[in-house]
């Protein structure tokens, strides 16, 4: 199955297609279908990748046809090795065979890194992709946490901080991104053996980084830092800590407006503003996260994506496809 | 300095005061030394250990005096080895010698775990002590963090699991408390190798423990597990982590009920049921954490401490001697 990757030029890869699984997510196909063509109506081209039965109406777009899925709960290597011809691989493949720009999926997300790791490889000197996640930061653009869970077990960290810092930078406009390491303490004598090393490496400094030195968990969200770097166990354990003590923190409010007639009648005043303000905390609406380090872009949706959700996620892999994203992680990691 | 440990008998135990280091924390010495006059006023016997000059009035009750202390940011080690008259290492001394029934500081967590280790001693068989920290459940009693920070490196998370639950069975009355493991998905295969190793041991059955499996970082707040099992670098990460999002979450309502007139008003009904609700989440109400596996009980104080959280904490700390916690410990990590 390895062939050569088909390198589009840049005019090609604004006209490909971004590669979508169908089949991929909570809400697949039907949530999954519609954000494609909210997508393709503002002017991403969109390729959907599934079954034909199984996808129904594609609502006038394209579909590559494909036999099998790779399930949610099933076994990522297992998934991919069995299923060569699931909507993921085939998308994987598009972007390998310069028939589509990117690839998007809100499926198993140990799958969708295997499909890309396995179908497009890796970039030349990368050692190991890892994920990057953007977290909220009311009023100014997201901080990304890398790895958020790629990598269970980590020997090496400095790859992460150089490609999270382009990533910071062509996504979110940060322009010389702050990067700062998630420790236990700000002192350099803190953390892991992994930790203390990555700090004194990238206190020496590394091309590509500017490091301001250790983060705490308590500074996660609203991040002084605009790359938050981690092992993938770590970040990963971090990362679903505060979502899931922002949705904690959620039910503790909604619980007080209910308290009683006076408090209910309170809530219908604050509930819009509470949830235009939770609204900007919603991962979903930044589109979702990117592996990087793979040789081509793949964006990897929440498993509960909404229409929208898988929208902004086709728009994200579209413009980080057409910026050259890989191209700059190359040059960079490759030391070029 | 190294001598034996001394035993009073369980009469004398509850006779003996908890020994309270007057300088830890943010707020020394005024708060800590109002929070042990108010313990001793709800009759927890209670001494002050600190320099008399820093620690001014107190309060009535008594002082052992000593001419040093640890600063917050020092180095605990260095400060330990350096300062054998501050403090810290005297309440840990008054412990050892069979003066105080236990000790409790709201200073530098380091060096007062590595005062209690050098001058208390570890329990015999206990490879690590580690640091156990209540996790809020609205309703229920807390759930408990182990370790939260003690080892930035674990080799072995079983005694922690072990500790854990004697603890969270005599502090929070947990009868046969469940026992969960933290990583980043519920299956045996996900997580670091420690974390596989641990699970796979845990799962063939350990004493003492009732494991229930893993547990995501989304869970830590409400936790359906009694006790949570994590390396302590991963394990602070996840607390600050928490606790930050916390935080996070109660400015972004607080700035919502300040939007404009409407949404002021309506704050004024909602803002003495929320702070309720925030204070039943605060850490300080719980009485602080607590290092397990030193042969002595020694509870460890946030760093803000208010008069109240150290009252607590003293409460705590006494209970849980007089309750014989450090035998029981011993008997079921010796497997006698």
């Amino acid at each position: 199955m390895a062939r050569d990757r088909v390198r589009p030029s840049a005019e090609a890869l604004a006209k490909l297609p971004v590669a979508l699984d169908a089949m991929g997510g909570d809400k697949a196909p039907a949530d999954i279908v519609a954000g494609a063509r909210r997508a393709a109506d503002d002017g991403v081209p969109v390729v959907l990748v599934g079954p034909p039965a199984l996808v129904g109406d594609t609502f006038g777009l394209d579909l590559v046809e494909c036999t099998e899925v790779i399930e949610m709960a099933e076994d990522p290597t297992a998934g991919v090795r069995r299923k060569k011809d699931s909507s993921l691989v085939r998308a994987a493949e598009l972007v390998r065979d310069g028939k589509a720009s990117a690839m998007v999926s809100a499926g198993n997300t140990g799958a969708t890194m295997a499909s890309a790791l396995l179908r497009m490889g890796r970039l030349p000197k990368v050692t190991r992709p890892c994920i990057a996640t953007p977290m909220p930061r009311p009023g100014r653009p997201p901080a990304v946490l890398v790895d958020s869970g790629a990598n269970a077990e980590c020997t090496m960290l400095v790859q992460f901080a150089q490609m999270g810092s382009v990533f910071s930078a062509e996504r979110y406009g940060c322009a010389d991104p702050a990067t700062a390491l998630l420790s236990i303490g700000e002192e350099p004598s803190k953390g892991t053996p992994l930790v203390k090393e990555t700090h004194a490496l990238l206190e020496a400094g590394v091309r590509g980084v500017r490091f301001i030195g250790n983060l705490e968990g308590r500074e996660l969200l609203g991040s002084p830092a605009d790359v938050i770097v981690a092992d993938g166990f770590t970040g990963n354990v971090a990362l679903k800590t505060a979502e899931g003590a922002l949705r904690f923190a959620m039910r503790l409010v909604l619980d007080v407006l209910a308290h009683d007639e006076e408090t209910k009648a309170a809530g219908d005043v604050l509930l819009p503003h509470l949830l235009a303000a939770a609204g900007e905390l919603d991962p979903e609406s930044t589109g979702g996260a990117m592996l990087l380090g793979v040789d081509g872009v793949c964006v990897i949706g929440h498993g509960s994506s909404s229409a929208v959700a898988i929208a902004n996620a086709l728009r994200m892999a579209y413009d980080l496809a057409t910026a050259d994203l890989s191209g700059r992680l190359a040059r960079l990691t490759a030391g070029d």
